[in-house]
């Protein structure tokens, strides 16, 4: 009989927000059982950056990460936003161990190739990139990962990868061994049918229903490959994926808040 | 038959020399059997810190943590030392995990109490403060925890930790478990009877010893808190204290460089 893990992302409006993450915080170290929470950067870094005169570069939406901003990435978000959270979550109770991808090796990944834009120091996490052997190690340690959205090469650098991916990776690894539930936190209650309003939004959502959310336009923007990596995740064994708002993350953990997919 | 453990520090002038930091950690990874790497901070933190606008005040020629120099420090120490540090070791198939005192809760400390001065974030490890259990159970997953100097309080602060002081505090607490070699590497070969001539150095101090060299006025300046640490940490349990140059490391072990304190 496999075991519940529960693998909760937060992004930056989370991390960004000192009372909702106060509040998140003490509702994540209240939860029972196995858990690993995977945190994205927010907008401090850039305002740091901003200081340092390390200049944010875009191309296609997507940040360049060059080696000034991989540094300061390295920074803020493997060091002053992960330890703050397990110095907080430490105060809770709950025995957090902060990690980037290259602790423990947790998350092996391959610097993204050139093709029409060169992202820098970007990550791209391969199949097998996540050991689950050493995340199974600190579980049974009675501790509780907390990870930073970075990886690493395997030949000394550190790379960034985007938060979102690095939960999903984990989700999968871990899924042979565990029941695992991955749940993004995000500002909406769920998958809307209409994005204006809040009371609209669907419970669940299986393969078949997403097609025909698709093709009706319901689904539409963001949230197209929110669910296409969320549907991906259960094809690769992960139990159940879990789209809400994270302030009702018990409820998103019992399945009665937020939107279930299956 | 307790196995043995090699407790490690090295400062700011390794980890400020891309070159020396190279070979250290080459020889640090070759090195068989557990260990533990403690590190310093260096002149990076200041430098950023200037960047940032963030003054550095000292008083009684040490470092007041105040709040934006305790979050420069969790960035620069915690974050880009660390995770760099970190990183490398993968890539000479060290198996290494990154720590501040917060992570798995290794190292609680109390804030400096304010008496004359208020040194501000710094924190003083009492006695128990080292979870010795925490480092075991991550040295028995095969683990090599790398830890930056930084500890916290459990009310959810990080604090500004010295690394000697973190390094000793380490080996005493898992003396009772390990014959445990404390090694200081530091830019001279060890103890000199002249601070000038690097082949006075002597090889053995033992307490009765340190007491003659300091009445004599051969051991002085940051020396003497140095020895007294280290010959309280042996009072400890600490099996022995090395003091050497980090280029000599596999030869600080073998106990054929170095001063060795008994």
């Amino acid at each position: 009989m496999k075991q519940d893990l529960n693998v909760i992302k937060i992004g930056g409006n989370i991390v960004d927000d000192p009372q909702r993450l106060e509040r998140f915080l003490c509702d994540f170290a209240a939860l029972p059982g196995e858990r690993i929470l995977v945190h994205g950067g927010g907008k401090i870094a850039s305002a740091i950056g901003e200081k340092l005169g390390i200049e944010s570069r875009y191309e296609q939406g997507r940040r360049i990460t060059d080696e000034a901003t991989l540094e300061l990435v390295t920074m803020v978000y493997g060091g002053l936003i992960n330890k703050q959270l397990v110095a907080k979550l430490q105060a809770l109770s709950c025995n957090a161990i902060g990690l980037t991808g290259a602790d423990a090796n947790i998350v092996l990944a391959n610097r993204r190739p050139v093709k029409t834009v060169d992202y820098g120091f970007v990550g791209d996490v391969p199949e097998h990139g996540v050991s689950a052997a050493a995340l199974e190690a600190l579980l049974n340690a009675g501790l509780i990962p907390v990870v930073a959205p970075l990886t690493h090469d395997g030949q000394g650098s550190l790379l960034n990868t985007n938060a979102d991916t690095i939960a999903q990776e984990i989700a999968k690894a871990l899924s042979p061994g565990w029941r695992v539930r991955l749940i993004f936190c995000f500002e909406k209650q769920g998958v809307l049918r209409d994005a204006a309003d809040d009371s609209s939004f669907i419970s669940t959502v299986t393969k078949s229903e997403f097609e025909k959310l698709l093709a009706s336009g319901i689904v539409s923007g963001g949230m197209i490959p929110k669910l296409q990596n969320a549907l991906n995740a259960i094809d690769s064994g992960v139990r159940r994926v879990v789209i809400g708002q994270a302030e009702s993350l018990a409820e998103l953990v019992a399945g009665t808040k937020g939107t279930q997919i299956l």
